[in-house]
């Protein structure tokens, strides 16, 4: 459902204590929000709140550049862990790629479509096989390379790249390489990964040759945030499709490529509609 | 997820306005209710808002016996349409029942293992083939034939063991007759059928053959409730099989038994959890 | 599963009777064909008998220009209708588009990627709207607008079109064309249509909106071969995907728009692979 | 699709060579025989061949008796392991039980309402609790406990009631003892196990807390054959089902119970109906 104008949109999460949706949905009432949006979660056995709230901005008395602050107070308040986000902004997209186009290109037939609100300013790869792809799009397209001794120093490079691009969230799109805890620590939960099985299934290299010799009936995609954990991160979407003895290696494939790029699709949508919050290890994805 | 004891569950709708959620959920906090559970949607072309809230009463100030009236006088302030249930309520069921054994077996599996909070007192049939599964149970069965002549008086009969037993809500588990609208009239959205196609393709009679006739690749079920437009109620759930060619209609008729428990045991789940709302021919189905 | 090799595929159906597969599997063996691949399916109710039967031609003692002679002897005996086809051949694909990009894009990414053996030569369009994406790609790109009084002319310059490329088969990623009985008659099973629903749910123009307003809890896409009667044609592939009432219009279209790409994408994975029969108005489609 | 009436059925494997689908329906058709069903595979990696082979025995020129010599004449010319049904036995079933009563009642059902061609004279349990269900429907049923001392006892005592009995196969509906080599030894690929998660994720013990502890966004179950292994035998059948953050633990065993009974129904109609065959440790499952 589209908001009919624009639209804050809080994230929060805290220990779970009472009062917490009067408190807040009260903040906004009374500063003449009309709330569009609500969506809560109590983790019982954790003991912890997590809500999305999100309202219209038209008659807001509370000026956008003071809101911030004004939510500063209710968290302190209420221990709260949270996020501020405006319905019109562009979040900025980086896109890492090794040489499987299938997923970038589906990336970049939505951003071409108008589907997502997102700017794609940056792809790199450490393979230079699509970069005709990235420039028939006139996006630009950084082909550096990794050797085992080269690893840190294409990191950094990478890292430069993202900080000039003023790039908020990085999705990898079938991108061949570990990241290191540093990397990763630069852009906590904002690393997208599309694994190509049903995790925890077949973490790691080659899951469709596993999962053809394990000889299981339904295989899967998983998109998650990346940790340090190799493709054990919180799960943000995954989906399945069907297979029988009649599929080969090379069949399990090609149904894999379709979940992937409809996996990878769904999470960043996710992402970009401000949906996701992680408790330890696992994710809240609101409708 | 369990309420850790005994809860209120509010159900209502309104037209949407600013300040229903703040109300109430002030409403509970300021009563020292614990809010458990809270799922709201608007539907933004309607302009209506919709609500589900359950919060525990151990420390509720406001008597369970006073607390209709209570309600009541909020639901006046914002022309709601509001339903008020306690989560140890012990629903009162009824199955209608004609032939076909497989829903009958598995509402009663159900029961059997206590899956669901709820009792079934009655079960009524225009057939007497099912009556020793329901004597094994100690259930009581009612062999009610019907003739085209006999239909109004069958129905009377079927009204006068329901008043009886006090039930609150009806299944039709598989039970091929048309019931009257003066009947519906008496359980208004509390009779849920499980229709054995998806629908709106293939309304009515042999739905399995028309399936096979058009050349579907996908055959589904759909659980609604009854209203006087033959299969065209408000769909509470639907789920969906693949065929393939190679499926003769018995093979639509088997994989779709599986698919009708299926269906109607969720339907049935989400009315016993007070999770359904209706708006026009809709619902609002809460996870 | 790929075949090690060249290979010939003889797609066949004829009123059922016995010795059917003997004798065609004889033919097979005695002239040192390996068979890499059978499937056969029967219609009891209709007494007709569909198989594809894939055999390695390394070996084969029969000439290829002199098959199609030898196959049609027995086609003559069994009252076959047959095609024969060659795993190294490159069929030649146009595609037809109005202006919604997505399932031309998820086409175009395929064809890029090298996932399909198929030629592309030319896009027709009634609007000018995608121009610049097949530009990108040199794939020629004709904008022919239709009015009332210009269609049997647009018609006609599409034939010419389609002609003078030597198309196979035509695929329709979203044409908002009703195509005339003539155009039709022409690529007789080889015009594969994208339909926005779950057939026959929701035929004809705007079926999001007609799913939204009946409350479906599924949404379907549907891909079928185009037929005289407007999306009654035979059915070769559908898929469906859960959704609530907490989806707009706008959220139906946009899940739809990923089963679109995906439906259409398998009937044409299976039409190329040459897994299609025809029967009546229903697709036997292998495995 | 139904037999028109008695038929044979042929399952067999061997190396893969040329000339196999002509022999063997060269057979069937010069003694008479009318295919009604042919399904065949080639495991090209393992160059294994695999087929089902069913007709109708109405003219059948080879006497019933004779038939397994004759077959095993073949068999030897091609090295092939086989085996021969008809489609009017009634095989014999034992279950398994512990304390869960979901899958056994489902069973129970599908017995009663007659979905199955099958005996059931037999339901053994290391638990009391589920006795009163198989007395209402004066079915044989053993408690015979199980303590780390009595295992092989009680093995051994299960083993003679499954001979006596004359039983083909064995379903484990969720019974929670794992067994001996020697008792799966006595039944190689003749026991059917319900395992409640998408394996190979989460074998072993409490699979719904693991996943819910892991945080996936679909559940799933899986039937196998038991194997010394684990949770590791040849998969035969394996289904899911989305959840998401608002799922606890008892919400997956919930969801998790109307899996199974699908599941494993699946499996047992699908080895009921002769169409699985092991190839190492997976399954050719035919359609």
């Amino acid at each position: 459902m589209l908001p009919p104008s624009r639209s804050a949109i809080l994230l929060m999460s805290c220990p779970d204590q009472q009062g917490l949706v009067a408190t807040l949905t009260n903040f906004v009432f009374h500063n003449k929000g009309n709330i569009i949006d609500l969506e809560q979660h109590v983790d019982v056995a954790e003991k912890l709140f997590f809500m999305r709230l999100e309202w219209d901005l038209r008659d807001f008395a509370i000026p956008e550049e003071r809101l911030g602050e004004r939510i500063a107070e209710l968290a302190a308040q209420f221990d709260m862990q949270w996020a501020l986000h405006f319905s019109d902004e562009t979040p900025r997209m980086a896109v890492l790629v090794s040489k499987h186009s299938h997923c970038l290109l589906d990336v970049l037939a939505r951003v071409q479509a108008g589907e997502w609100r997102v700017k794609l300013p940056l792809i790199v790869s450490n393979h230079s096989d699509l970069k005709p792809v990235a420039e028939r799009l006139s996006i630009d397209y950084h082909y550096i390379p990794v050797t085992p001794n080269s690893k840190a120093a294409q990191e950094r490079e990478v890292l430069a790249l993202l900080g000039a691009s003023n790039i908020e969230f990085v999705v990898l799109a079938r991108y061949m390489q570990i990241l290191s805890s540093d990397f990763i620590a630069r852009y906590p939960h904002r690393i997208i990964n599309i694994h190509h099985s049903f995790l925890p299934a077949f973490p790691g290299a080659r899951p469709y040759h596993s999962a053809h010799e394990r000889g299981v009936k339904i295989i899967g995609a998983t998109s998650h945030y990346v940790t340090e954990d190799l493709d054990a991160g919180p799960i943000i979407e995954q989906d399945v499709v069907r297979v029988s003895h009649n599929d080969a290696v090379d069949d399990l494939v090609r149904k894999g490529r379709d979940l992937e790029k409809l996996v990878l699709g769904r999470a960043i949508w996710k992402y970009l509609q401000r949906k996701i919050l992680v408790c330890r290890n696992r994710t809240v994805v609101f409708e």
